[in-house]
């Protein structure tokens, strides 16, 4: 009588839902200072001044008909110059407004992405640990995700495993950095690897594989060594998914884009069919206000500055603990190793401790844990004692 | 190498837009006050002054992380509240929040439906004339499109034709009241004909037909005695797909909802249908800052004065000049029958006097032709006398 895949989408909870709803009834019986929500990843510092600002000024400054109405499909043309102009100037990457097409965010973006792209049999492949999203997204375009392991060490791909993954059925790689739930940046280095076995590959069957790179949390990152590289700089077959929400801390209001190297192969085509991909799920266009604030807004962020105190304080304080992480060059997560090898028996015994963290396995990467610090610095500092009884039971850090 | 059918959507410019394209090249020639088009159906007059007020309070009264973080994927529960206890006092049908979802948009309200309730070997059944995109939805879906002519005198559906085409395979009926492109309002004893006759052949079938109501327009109708009624107050296995673009003139803004009738057999599951397939669609909340304006100016309208003026003048003026119209109850356009048998070929020679209309054959309906009046009334009526010469060469409204 209904669609069953959607229905079970729809009812079925994530576990960081559970999570966020276990936090809240506890918090009712224990007091909200006695639970350490490290669930939910959610932008925790306010948005820049002038997105606020710049709402309120177009709302006063243009008239409403031209304001609030229909942009084109791909998105008012001068927002997406402003933001292709932009884009070149920081990446050096030659990008026209007619390379860009506005989304409703990331989600949107990967959508829209993955069925402009999909044919029948097509198969994606995708590193875990990964955003469990992507599994839903392949899916309901009616393609196969293929989830391939990580260096261990490093959550780094490993190219011998992707080689051999690399079969004339794969269309594309979905890629991630930073990365959500690792925290883990693809350097240069990285991304000139993945461009030559993609390209030598692309040759080898006569057909693109294409390089699809979501990037909602490009800037997020905190050292003054670490760089994203942009992927257009380095291989021709490839598309950016990119989202404001993290950057400018709007996850709400979604806006965003998709940005198809002009350098593509058939370039203008999968441009036409980005944009017949998003008609036909629906997107007549991405909200107009939106879209002219984040012309006027590229390019900035909300001050990050409490993501990497977070970030320095927990990486430092859990090894501290005797606890073993990946460094998290980006992103406001952190991925430790479960110090057993069931991580969703870690995570009930952190639970004892009012910790809350999401199994690994909801990443495709289990033994592992994520902890989210986009919260109150302050709620790290309480937790990290926390971490210390927790590495004790396990026998860790004895010697410190 | 691409989604061939997302190419051809994305690459294949619509008759509208192709026209649109033609008044801007030929307004260049000959100075756009010489040129009348009527193929948009943008609105034409301004938001209320209350949507920019909202906006503004709401950046300057909320703090930012609460302001545009994420919602819940079905909408803020607040908002739903609202909204849901409006339509509840105007309709008198018990809704609650939880009976909705927000949108961004019909086109996504649609869409979403859509997969939410389309299983393997479904149809959806439309009547023509029918808004074009309709048919790139229900094929997203996944579905067949199976289109009905209606009576052609008064544009209703046609129920002996109805009743011939409601074989178990049919999921559900779209209606649209008023109509794009025909501005036909469905009143309360259609609505209550379709009704019996969905819930007869339910009832015979042992599963739901559902009855898929797009209301954009709703809000728009010009006459006293006109009411839209609310398809949930005469039958239970009824969805509404709503959007606020044309009642408060923010088409760029996307926003608008889904309400599941709580009556409807497994309502509860159709709801969780709708959440998975807006998920799997890429919807991950409607823009937060919208869903808050909607809930405050819920029930408002921009004026609709300008379009009723307009639709006086133009619906006299041109039955004046002979030409056989139907009558528009609401929406912003006029359809009206081509005096001859080939509606381009009228579209054409209308083109000679700088008149620009669309082929009702783009809405399903050949001889006919649809002009959008929400435009400026001076194009009204500076166009009269030139539909008149235009009438003339087909002999029409001589004796005038």
């Amino acid at each position: 009588m209904y669609n069953e895949r959607a229905y079970r989408l729809g009812s079925k909870r994530s576990t960081i839902r559970e999570i966020f709803e276990y936090a809240k009834a506890r918090s009712e019986q224990i007091g909200a200072e006695n639970v350490f929500d490290f669930s939910i990843g959610n932008p925790s510092v306010p948005a820049p001044d002038k997105v606020n600002e710049t709402i309120r000024r177009l709302t006063e400054e243009i008239p409403s008909v031209a304001l609030h109405g229909y942009t084109s499909a791909q998105g008012d043309k001068e927002v997406r110059e402003k933001i292709a102009q932009n884009y070149t100037k920081r990446f050096g990457v030659p990008l026209s407004g007619d390379d860009l097409y506005m989304t409703c965010g990331a989600a949107a973006s990967l959508t829209i992405t993955l069925r402009a792209l999909r044919c029948e049999g097509d198969e994606f492949i995708v590193f875990a640990p990964y955003f469990p999203e992507y599994a839903v997204f392949v899916a309901g375009a009616g393609a196969k995700l293929t989830v391939l392991q990580s260096d261990p060490d490093t959550l780094l791909p490993d190219f011998e495993a992707l080689e051999k993954a690399l079969t004339p059925r794969v269309k594309g790689v979905i890629i991630n950095s930073p990365n959500n739930p690792s925290g883990v940046v693809y350097g240069e280095e990285t991304i000139k690897m993945l461009s030559a076995l993609l390209g030598r590959k692309s040759k080898e069957y006569g057909a693109p594989i294409y390089l699809i790179s979501d990037e909602p949390y490009r800037e997020l990152v905190y050292d003054k060594g670490t760089k994203v590289p942009s992927v257009m700089a380095y291989y021709e077959n490839s598309i950016v998914c990119y989202s404001y929400s993290k950057s400018l801390s709007t996850p709400g209001e979604r806006i965003g884009y998709i940005a198809v190297n002009p350098k593509a192969t058939d370039a203008k085509a999968v441009y036409f069919a980005v944009c017949g991909a998003g008609r036909e799920l629906g997107y007549v266009c991405a909200p107009a206000l939106f879209q002219r604030m984040a012309a006027e807004c590229d390019g900035m962020t909300a001050d990050l500055s409490v993501y990497k105190r977070n970030r320095d304080l927990l990486y430092n304080g859990l090894k501290e603990c005797g606890f073993t992480c990946v460094y998290p060059d980006g992103a406001f997560y952190l991925f430790m190793k479960s110090p057993e090898a069931d991580g969703q028996a870690f995570c009930e015994r952190a639970k004892k401790y009012e910790l809350l963290l999401v199994n690994g396995a909801d990443f495709g990467a289990d033994g592992w844990v994520r902890i989210a610090y986009c919260v109150q610095t302050e709620r790290i500092e309480k937790a990290l004692p926390l971490f210390k009884e927790l590495a004790k039971e396990y026998g860790l850090g004895q010697g410190l």
